[in-house]
């Protein structure tokens, strides 16, 4: 192993020991982190359903099954990497700004560390305060968004900030690259015409689901 | 908007109000009304699992989250129809010929408007008191069914009016156009080979659920 | 029955019919009208669980078991009152303090036609916009709450507005009649001593929980 | 052990084996038996939630975890008793009538054979045909009534049998002796004034749930 | 019917009757019997869920639903064989030496009597005991195994015996023809390459996920 | 706070962070501890329902609701106690014998160093590991059980050890002061009438919870 990695599942059966991501240590100093595992529990900005900020804790618990070899890609992935689990961002429920605030606050001691950060949500708004730290440090991000819709409303209920609204933002406040970003699974139902297309529109490379099945995996990839 | 369509979600978000299906107005009125939504909940007819009864809540229920524009289809449907959520038919559980006829005789007021009705189940026998319903108005009536099972059995346990009977009445009662009526989706565990055979000898073109994974979907189409 | 009632539970079997509370009447015309059920759906000031956006759908979904008859009181309601379910407040998911108002001026029109409201929550934050109302027309008011925990903390997470702070604010806007007002049944776990403490200092007559099972419900009464 | 009883709990563990009630054997041959364990699964007399035909699957699944000894009473119930799983009665879903006709025809050779039946059900209507078989070999019965209502009502739904009805069905054809009959632990909440003092105009005595409280449960047994 | 079959569900419902595998005769004696449903409720090799001791239960319960004619194979099972509910093997749980031991024991009569035997686990840990048994009377076997893991570990947490481990004891102890087996389904994620190699190495003909999906169903079979 | 203590809600809300018991801080070096919270994570000595190796992160997946003041008891938990969460013992899942000797083993150092555990189950065997570390260091345990079943059966299934033989163990073993100890509130259904008799012959005050019913709370206390 290269660094930090899982306890040992042979001496510590995997339903035992206290729930981090893949049962990696709980770690704040970064030196010898190649990545961090770190939960974002808010869902101030989530309109329909509510309780993403217990997402973080479904998916440690969850993640307890993971193997470290994937057969696939042919990867033993902590002979190369070395991941932590860093814990939780502190959020303000109910407080979207602040939240927000907080959580890009949050992301640069990580950047400076030169650690990736894989954020476990919370409802789709945590990616903006996400995109303005690593734009902040490296410039303009190529995003490539995995989603239904592709958030680019201006506002939901008269609110500027909420879990449609991020990718808008991101792009009027230039985060984003969006000669190399990409929107893929776009569906509906929705509630107009113009909510792909304002996606296309803003420069992305967007693949309807519809579209994907016609083009097929390969393609798209 | 046309004429009746959903509560403005931009105003009152998905998750509030009176859970009406898609959250259209509850109207009994049906002048300028394209289609109607209307519950039959009613699950006597059913030899195994009951509890539909409490289908068309549970529909209306999960129908908050739909949204008016169909990207697939480029379809608003407000915009070109009118619709409304008339409430639940009356119905008398236990006692099924009895409701089958409340069904039946509630129907025409709604077929006599030109009013579209859209029925939530219920168990499958009461499709025989919406076809008797149609066909005295209407005729004959083509029927596209996609259902595991053809329901033409002659009897159940004994009883002529079941959940598995349904499109045999219909047939002995001329209330069905054989010649433009199609049963999609037929599958074992049955009882018996008759099961599939009877519904091609009485004139429907079937696809088992085999024979569609043969020719594909195109070709049911 | 004295005016507005539930749907005839004779022809229209309980499990029947679209949810509106306990069958009654989607009203909005406050003429004749002595109660009116409306829902609060925000959880927005809820600090741990949310969901209670769907705490209205889901007390009107069971609250089609209700009938109208109490044996224990001899009461049969609608003899003496009429009562009709109004729909649900607007609210903005997700902002605190226009979400409070919006409320707060969805209350006048039920106030100014003499109707009593009783608010479906929603989460303990909508009281003090209820209070806001009430107190408003009637000036400060006489508050029995029910509560485990008293509500009455200056700020939580650095907000001012959330489940766990109403009442101090409504305290210090003069909301309430203190001569005249209780809270009962406060419990532990808390954070500290002084949780119950600020209850009996701000001058509500309290009693924990411990102490009704000392000296008996009669007492309390 | 007397006759029959459960299977060894030592060899067979309690969540092993095919589940009759309480692991008893399955037997229809009558001889040397005591008591028998008998379903009745049906539930088209309900009138609101349906299901109770899975009642006795969920009943005898359960009852894996019974033990033959009662510490209370100091009772080892098989060393007195010889007692069987006797199967579900046949019924016939979705017809009342037929289905109480066969449970009142299945009741006679247990009743001939001198068996104590155990009845699980199944909604309160098949109450009915069993108080009918027994009064036809032994005359008016004694009914002892543990309910929340006490179904005396004449119809429901315009029909004379459901779960609300049984009684007074029982009344009118002398099945009960009313001398020694009572129905305890009434409750709203209901229709009407009427729902429990029908129940005291036919000879019962009745013990509400709010009397119970005041009298206690010594006075009441 | 050829001998044993289910119960006649136009007499009694598919939900009624004690839970028997597809409502088979529970039978002990084999004579004139084909294939025979046994449960083997053990689940001590599992090294992380438990439960499936409730296995057999659970399947049986399922098995209602189950009808005798498969349209695709145009089969009508009970025309050519006879099958009954043998119930379960005798298990110690918590004892997997002592429990394989039994479930091997207990194999034995249905092999004398030429019954084939179907088991309804449990984990996979109990294949082993079964493997013996039938290697014992018929010599080595030829194993299709349906499965995301090979389950030829050496050991787990030093445990020469768990449900990752029953294939290579097998193969130690000469029980697998393993120029006629198979592994089929072989997928990640794992805990490293050997996971798949060795079962290879042992002379299984070997499917992974990936594998099959390139090739397609018809190669495989 | 005197030395360890849970997270600060006030900056990390509750439902944040990763699920340490009430969120105190994972720590295995015992320097200034005064009880430490630990995990046994093992269900194999369970005869009937299994699961309880996930009973650790159950229980503390729920305790981030745990407040640190209690009321009744005027209280602060952490102005007194330095407290930590340990993690959980390493357990052979399916080995009992080994698993014993692993939990007993990995007790010592928590002995060692003068720490309280408090140890998060697991199936009622795990105690007899714990009583062996204790008593070798302290001599014979004082107990108090608080369980529906006194425990102390010699054997079950024939296996000496499982979560119905740890207290007879115990008592074989030398590891109990039976003079003072106490059993609390066994109860029925049991096996026989020996269950409650062996506890008191054994020398355990024994109160059944129909003896506890009968002389009240006060006086078991």
């Amino acid at each position: 192993m290269k660094g930090y990695g899982p306890i040992d599942a042979m001496e510590y059966p995997r339903f035992s020991g206290i729930r981090t991501f893949m049962r990696l240590p709980q770690v704040q100093d970064l030196a010898g982190v190649d990545f961090a595992i770190v939960g974002a529990p808010f869902d101030t900005g989530a309109t329909y359903r509510v309780g993403a900020r217990f997402g973080p804790e479904g998916i440690r618990s969850a993640s307890a099954l993971l193997r470290p070899y994937n057969p696939s890609l042919d990867v033993l992935i902590f002979e190369t990497l070395s991941g932590v689990d860093y814990g939780d961002f502190s959020v303000v429920p109910g407080y979207l700004p602040e939240s927000h605030a907080k959580i890009a606050k949050q992301m640069e001691p990580l950047l400076e560390a030169g650690v990736t950060p894989i954020v476990l949500g919370g409802d789709h708004s945590i990616t903006l305060p996400e995109l303005r730290s690593v734009a902040n440090k490296y410039g303009p991000v190529a995003l490539i968004q995995f989603d239904s819709h592709g958030d680019v409303w201006d506002e939901y209920f008269g609110g500027k900030d909420t879990h449609g609204t991020p990718f808008r933002r991101a792009i009027e406040e230039g985060l984003l690259d969006l000669d190399r970003s990409s929107q893929i699974g776009l569906r509906g139902p929705l509630y107009e015409f113009l909510d792909i297309q304002q996606s296309r529109d803003f420069g992305f490379l967007v693949f309807t689901a519809d579209e994907m099945r016609q083009v097929g995996l390969e393609v798209v990839v």
